[in-house]
């Protein structure tokens, strides 16, 4: 189902890093479910990750080993979220990390672990300890396709690219997999993914980056509004080429930020494409907010209305669904008469009324495409918000009326 | 598809009120979308309209006509809300008030236009002008009905219900109609209301009887989370019995009030019982939040949220969701640990995971009824908030994925 996904591109290598993918048997047999990566001593890491009240206990447990030390490994795994499972659930996170830290030779702390799946459930942790020494076995440096399907829950197809970057004669290059498919919406989702580089650069300046990358990227985009409790994104540096960042006001630091912006846009935007039943990507960017947050509102209003996604879905250029939306979004609007709106760059709403220059024939062609800008401009000030998102189809409903019985 | 709906009593008369229905052909041809109600010299009317920012002209026009007096007619329209079709909206809802107006002899500020439909289009003026006279011909005092058949669009059932209000030897009555099934969500929504009554009552004490009555009932229920631009409920009171209200702190507010919200929740609880789609109707509990505006900010994210409603439509005890959705509740929450979470009564989750008593058999039959409540307790304080949704199915998708084209 997914919607004019681009090709992956060969991902090759990055020094520093081994990839292992495995059909350990997790929640269903015969489906690759456990995912490891190794980096070499020295690698450096950043992470965002979800902003829920319930962050599953994987998420809880790398982000205390992350603030403790840098990481050696990371142990992916499918099938359980590993999410409200309690004191439990904690220590079965810290029992991977150990068993993953045994077999490697570092310190527990140096592992993190990330689980995606059914929430409230155990982890099957005899079932992963056991597949620990078989998915190490696997780990190469040119593993990362088999990874990003080794991490794929409700995704239809793998999501991974890779970006290099150069400046004079230095090059480095990135890496990432992600996965995710439901529970779209910024401040991450049901979502997870693995960058990694061969840039060497402080924690501090990988974070600042991650963060940065992230905002318009992972953080820009929603498929039903719901966002999960396992959410992360990871960024490894392993410092093995000559690719040296020493701070943020840097020309490395500006070329390798616009690497990993490109990079988290292409997994990002591929998760929406690949959104349970989505027939078509939408941008939805929206300008004349009083401040950004204003417009991002306004934004998350139109992409989060069923109305919305279900007339996009139909293909109908119903724009006074979007206008509807619009007047219930939870902002002041002074004058609602300054309000423009435009599908596919064509003006439909103006002055309060339908444009008289607007033809339903043109509409009805932007509708069409698999691929659908909505444009508001709110006529209040500077602020802007894009948000990327995909439609609500019969298919949505049948993906999430059966996923787990 | 409507899901357990109360059968409609005999709506009998008010007296003071006459209505009538006319198959007028405003958009599509042998369907019932015009109903005129004209009530006696002397009735008081309070009124709750939509909250957004793109309040239709019909809104517009009947919010400006209740200020400067009381109304002897109402007159709706299905087919076309007259909403975002700016100046020429407004003089199109002011011309059908006009020719009411004429045709009965009173001042046209004594009429309130009402309509619903398609957002954007103008109103077919011409057709409801001609028809005026037609629909007059049809009223009479227990054409309640056939009213209720008149203001329906893509309901499957019509609205209506009846209350009598006793006190001592006095006794009023109480009739009210209602359509709607998409576009609903607390702050009014693609809803309309009209009821009244023969008690006898002053504007200021019928608006704030309405105003308290619609807090639990019409503003406590979603299907959407879409709210529209053409949203009214109106209350009239014509004073043809005895029962007279002469201020807010009497025994007979108390009475009417008290019939007042039954029948609301009747309408309002109707009207999600027949959201677009709707298999299942649920009840969503929130207790111990800081406030009650805390504890309706959690109830409102899992009314909304397409996993939870998804799930409720397959019938999967998927607490999991649930708990996602408080997760992602815009509040402050001290310690997630004293989250719990109940589905038909039963605790499923408590102190971070699941209840250790818990079955997932006894949620599977919770999820098996068509009528559901969801429990949460933040245990933050004593604020509570109760919402009453439906689940999202196909037919929700197929509804709106074909309503208009």
């Amino acid at each position: 189902m997914a919607v004019g996904m681009k090709a992956i591109p060969p991902l090759g290598v990055i020094s520093g890093v081994r990839v292992g993918t495995l059909a350990a048997g997790i929640r269903k047999a015969d489906r690759r479910d456990l995912v490891i990566m190794e980096c070499a001593p020295g690698t450096t890491a950043a992470a965002v990750f979800t902003q829920s009240h319930f962050a599953a206990a994987p998420v809880r447990v790398a982000r205390a080993h992350l603030a403790q030390t840098s990481p050696r490994a990371l142990i992916i795994n499918t099938g359980y979220a590993n999410a409200a499972t309690g004191e439990v659930g904690l220590a079965d996170a810290r029992a991977c990390c150990e068993a993953v830290a045994r077999d490697m030779g570092c310190a527990p702390e140096e592992v993190l672990p990330f689980s995606t799946g059914v929430i409230g459930e155990r982890l099957p942790v005899q079932t992963i300890l056991a597949a620990i020494p078989k998915v190490r076995a696997q780990a190469q440096a040119d593993g990362w396709l088999d990874a990003a399907y080794g991490i794929m829950t409700t995704d239809t197809v793998p999501k991974a690219a890779r970006m290099e970057v150069v400046l004079g004669a230095r090059r480095a290059a990135l890496v990432g997999i992600a996965k995710g498919s439901g529970m779209i919406h910024p401040n991450m989702a049901t979502m997870l993914s693995f960058i990694a580089s061969d840039v060497a650069a402080s924690k501090e300046v990988l974070q600042e980056a991650l963060s940065r990358a992230v905002r318009t990227t992972f953080n820009a985009i929603s498929v039903d509004g719901d966002t999960s409790t396992n959410d992360a994104v990871v960024l490894l540096a392993t410092g093995h080429s000559e690719f040296r960042i020493e701070g943020v006001d840097t020309p490395e630091f500006a070329q390798f930020l616009a690497a990993l912006e490109g990079l988290c846009a292409d997994l990002a935007f591929a998760i929406v494409r690949d959104g349970e039943g989505a027939t078509k990507f939408v941008r939805i960017e929206v300008s004349g907010g009083r401040t950004d947050e204003e417009a991002a509102l306004v934004a998350n209003t139109i992409g989060q209305s069923p109305l919305v996604k279900t007339a996009l879905f139909a293909g109908d250029p119903n724009w006074g669904r979007i206008l509807m939306a619009v007047g219930r979004a939870p902002i002041d609007l002074a004058d609602p008469n300054r309000v423009v709106v435009c599908l596919n760059g064509t003006r439909v709403f103006k002055e309060g009324m339908v444009d008289p220059e607007y033809r339903e024939e043109v509409g009805q062609k932007a509708l069409a495409s698999t691929e659908i800008t909505i444009g508001v401009d709110l006529g209040q000030g500077p602020g802007t918000a894009i948000l990327h998102t995909c439609d609500l189809s019969y298919d949505y409903v049948r993906i999430n009326g059966s996923y787990r019985t």
